[in-house]
């Protein structure tokens, strides 16, 4: 975007806004994304996407090869704004999509002798599949991930809701790397980017507001 | 419980199931105990209630100072049925018990400059106080406690879910619990008593069956 239309843009946010994002962005990441399943139930999904917002990861994966649906918005509290949402139609596409952006396939699961959340470090980008309430996470996820990652549980009940699953990992994980001296942080470039479309986002009738400032532009 | 009786009961379960009471018995506390302040959606109660059962936690307070309300069996998932339930009616009272008892007060809440999770270690018992869904925890209780804790955020939604909190503090410091040296187990009493009373509520009509077996050792 043109940066004096940008500049123009920015002046309809208050200042509050505006520093509001430069600190949203400093603490967003890609280093860590979240797909679901499949999810049947909509405030499962929009639980999701608000921890995701909440513990600064950018962007969420909705596997709907069965489902299509859209946001439960009191659930997500605005979050379906601020986190990149990316629809897939095939979960072994994904996973492939995923690994060549460079990221380890991470399947959660509370089953079978795998890596407890305790003891798993993070050191490279890493993906992590919820799978759907009932089915859990689809056999080809469970066969092709790098990582099998549980949340050790010791009680009668053997599950934990798939919100509450995500949102103890990303905490835990988020905590990790901000105690790590990896490189989790977004490019100047990809916050750039996400300032012009959050900014956009904001603007009520913004389209409008562009049309008119480049045809007084260019007259 | 008379040893005859508590071992004639027994023989009305599975061997499997005998051994899935021990099993959780190892790995119940008192330690940590978890209190909820008038929360009004059910849902967000039973939650609660599972991730107790989930993490080994065995007593669960309930404050109900303005509602009374039963538990969504549903997404409880039976653990109403393993974690003991205390009702309080006055917020106040509640922490003055818990004291006695020898509680730390622990408060949690997003606002203010108060210890991060990561940051806050375990070693004494603690009753983590939950608040309700859009009022928080109540002043009284952040006014008397003996630590105020938060759970780190970094984007634009400001909470999270009472269940989703209570899940990510209860994970950690559970995680804490068992990676140290604290005593944070159950007595051989408690656990002979809580395997008395798991005994019991799982056989039907057990009270028919106490009352026959007293009858023919009496007769």
């Amino acid at each position: 975007m043109d940066p004096q239309l940008f500049q123009y843009l920015q002046s309809f946010l208050t200042e509050r806004r505006r520093g509001l994002f430069k600190e949203v962005l400093e603490e967003r990441t890609r280093f860590i994304t979240v797909v679901t399943e499949d999810v049947y139930q909509l405030h499962n999904t929009s639980a999701v996407m608000r921890s995701c917002d909440v513990f600064g990861i950018q962007d969420l994966h909705v596997i709907e090869e069965k489902l299509g649906k859209k946001v439960d918005r009191e659930i997500a509290m605005g979050s379906q704004k601020w986190v990149d949402i990316y629809r897939h139609k095939n979960v072994v596409e994904c996973m492939n999509e995923l690994r060549t952006k460079g990221y380890k396939i991470v399947a959660t699961t509370p089953h079978g002798n795998v890596t407890a959340l305790d003891s798993f470090e993070i050191n490279e980008p890493v993906a992590l599949f919820f799978g759907a309430e009932k089915e859990g996470i689809s056999q080809e996820v469970l066969d092709q991930a790098d990582v099998r990652l549980k949340i050790p549980m010791f009680g009668f009940t053997e599950s934990l809701n798939i919100s509450v699953s995500a949102a103890i990992i990303l905490q835990n994980l988020v905590s990790q790397l901000r105690n790590s001296e990896l490189n989790w942080k977004l490019s100047e470039e990809e916050k750039k980017a996400l300032e012009v479309q959050w900014t956009c986002k904001s603007i009520k009738r913004v389209d409008e507001i562009i049309s008119r400032y480049e045809e007084e532009k260019n007259s």
